[in-house]
């Protein structure tokens, strides 16, 4: 799926872990755009000073970021090799993007006029670049895939809209393609994105018990209106400042999947997202005859718009196939041999629950066309049961501590609401406040470290 | 289309411009994929020792890029803003890439071992930076975005075979669905890819009857290979080099589209790429009865998968839509009013020579798809009549550059192979050796400079 690269923190995503990332850009893509969206493409580079022009954003991403101070190299004057040309350094240095509101706010300055122009409903599919320090493949690398939403309303209410609009968006696509169950929420003041509002999240439980923020929508009010200048003429042809929202998902989003449904033998994919579904193997290998009888297969499944293929090397055996195939996690296997086709029949396996059913050739597209439905659903719903299992209610620090520590998961708990008890929760445990669920019902109680009265539980976790 | 940024030299694709793109990149996306291609992601980095490994690829690539030097910020210990913190300097520079023959090959070390390892055929979707002191939008920018196949085979036949039949795919695309003539040559040594053995090309001509390197394909020989040691066991179990090919295009293609068919108008887009190929517009505006029909005509094209749009803006007028759609060089307008509407017409105008036709609502979609056809196929024929009227063949210095300046277009010449006079004609003249076509007929004759036998015409133009 994915190997380190010589370059620290950075992945080199192989072609069948990008396999999957194109099958889920482009629906999301599709979603985006029957939203009424549009894709541009603004600069990989941020002059430095764009970054303080938000005051809470540069805290939160002006630090660890690759910063680009030249722009030429020359021959080692002293040796070999090539070294920097000391002549060539910039005015200003340029920062490699780590999220693009300040470039695309400057750009939406000269786009934006008055109301007419608005609202500006844009996405870009892009690489940006965080300095971590502690890396892990798909999960947090320096450089990494995602996109970003970047609209511009008229009125609050309308940019609220659009980052709810939005978060529902990430939340249908992880269900519904991914399989993988999320809790909407809004993340507390201290877990809001630099310079937002308001910060939505879907957060994901992965099978080690530890959540996963899977996309986040944030409403950013005028801030970056306000640091860029952007104004437009309202109906009433008066100066207003131009409202907001970004939002994203990316390339982490692949880690969730892997971490939702994998399994000892692999990767576990579901069909919708998987780009090969179903694998055809000749049993023990190919002949005239297996080979008529997968065309045969072949037709009718591609006929249906299932993809399909043949795993005709003649050099491996099947079970090594079976295997490779597992690992890969291709949904359904479908396993011809002679014997079997004497009687009309080929043997399908599923591999999510690794069930095998020899099944008439007549009907087979009907059959494994339902079937991939059966295993999407089925992924969900194991996907949903684990994590239900795992979200405990808790009314003391102690049950916190033993839950967090013999269960994991999401524990439901009441806070008093204040940063202060929040850090220090985190400090004593590490586990943060993932979100405060949209359709939480409101309830009274007692913050489970001070005791001061709180109004609703909120879900905490050990995160990625 | 696009915008210069506030970043030196890198752009800002618009919406408009990029929904092009994606229609070009879809296109051409197929057909890697139909010829056995995968895509992957590698680094936007590179350790600066990487570009000194290959001899030629250094001076070639290694000298104008953007060189990440720090990667941490901090808040100005002296006043205001922020600054490069100097405590966190890389221990050795990364360099934004220019191109990715380095990173590829030294993963590609990890990937290969024996020849059933091979061929790999990959390529990447990507931006690169190289640092140009004179940009133009689209054509030259600091960043820009692009394909690059990266391809590795067991022989020397296999990749010359590779590299020829991307370059076929470039050509097929660029005049099947660019509209764009285009000549498929090879490059002189002086004009070849640092680090290549042969590059081919694909070269245009715009309507100012400049040329446009469109596309190239590079045979790489064995030489990153050789730089980043990456050896295969071939089939007699004898260790051997690889042979590597690598090719791209970029948004340097949108330039082109633009600059063969613009007219005074504006864009004139082939309909094989057009976001919208339909505009439909009311006269003189939106009213129930007028609806009703369009609703049916975009049914009917719709069907037909052709994309049509309704303007249905009641503030503006009709001609002021009609010199909007226009300028976006939609392909076919339908304009949709009462009284045609009682004679059960509607007039169709096209782009590409402003006809218009009052066409019956029976049979609209056969129609408009006839004329789809009719307008790409329109299209290339006009801009191929161009280009063929201005390929001049000349013997003489003086006509070379009388053609030169009062033509333009392709000068067809006698030239004696040596880089020498090719750049003492650049010199003078600022035309460089476009290609030598690979369907050149052999013919002896008299280099124009120096008089010395050649055995070929070569094609001199000036470029972008």
């Amino acid at each position: 799926m994915a190997d380190h690269s010589a370059v620290r923190g950075c992945m080199v995503i192989k072609p069948y872990g990008f396999a999957i990332w194109e099958n889920m850009r482009d629906q999301l893509d599709r979603m985006f755009k029957d939203t009424g969206h549009v894709n541009a493409s603004f600069p990989l580079f941020i002059p430095k000073s764009f970054l303080s022009r938000e005051a809470k954003h540069v805290d939160g991403f002006a630090k660890e970021c690759a910063v680009v101070t030249h722009h030429r190299l020359m021959n080692n004057p002293d040796g070999e090799g090539i070294v920097v040309d000391p002549t060539a350094k910039l005015e200003e240095e340029l920062i490699v993007r780590p999220t693009s509101e300040t470039i695309i706010w400057n750009t939406y300055k000269d786009w934006i006029q008055s109301y007419r122009d608005l609202p500006l409903l844009i996405n870009q599919w892009a690489n940006v670049v965080r300095w971590e320090m502690k890396t892990r493949l798909f999960l947090r690398t320096a450089e990494f895939h995602w996109q970003e939403g970047h609209t511009a309303h008229a009125t609050s209410q309308e940019a609220v809209d659009e980052t709810l609009q939005m978060l529902n968006v990430y939340a249908t696509f992880a269900e519904e393609y991914m399989a993988m169950p999320v809790i909407k929420g809004v993340k507390t003041p201290n877990e809001r994105f630099a310079g937002a509002e308001d910060t939505y999240t879907i957060e994901a439980l992965m099978q080690d018990a530890k959540a996963l923020q899977a996309g986040t929508s944030h409403f950013l009010g005028q801030n970056f209106a306000k640091a860029f200048e952007v104004k437009f003429l309202n109906e009433n042809n008066k100066e207003e400042f131009v409202w907001a929202t970004s939002w994203g998902v990316s390339t982490r989003l692949i880690g969730g999947l892997i971490m939702t449904h994998s399994d000892d033998e692999g990767l576990v994919l579901p069909p919708k997202l998987a780009p090969t579904q179903v694998m055809i193997i000749p049993i023990p290998k190919p002949d005239d005859i297996i080979n008529e009888a997968v065309d045969k297969v072949m037709a009718l499944l591609k006929a249906k718009g299932i993809s399909v293929k043949y795993d005709d090397d003649p050099k491996k055996r099947p079970g090594f196939k079976f295997a490779e195939h597992e690992m890969h996690g291709i949904p359904v296997r479908i396993a011809i041999g002679k014997r079997d086709l004497e009687k009309n029949v080929v043997e399908v396996a599923r591999r999510d629950t690794k069930e095998k059913t020899s099944v008439p050739m007549e009907g087979i597209d009907d059959y494994v066309e339902q079937l991939l439905v059966d295993i999407q659903q089925n992924l969900f719903d194991r996907a949903k049961k684990y994590r239900d299992e795992h979200i405990t209610k808790v009314d003391s620090l102690e049950e916190f501590k033993s839950v967090l520590k013999d269960k994991g998961g999401f524990i439901s708990a009441h806070w008093d609401g204040t940063t202060e008890t929040e850090l220090k929760i985190k400090e004593m445990t590490k586990a943060t406040i993932r979100c405060i669920p949209l359709d939480n019902p409101k309830e009274d109680g007692k913050c489970i470290l001070t005791g001061n009265p709180s109004t609703q539980r909120v879900l905490f976790a050990k995160a990625y």
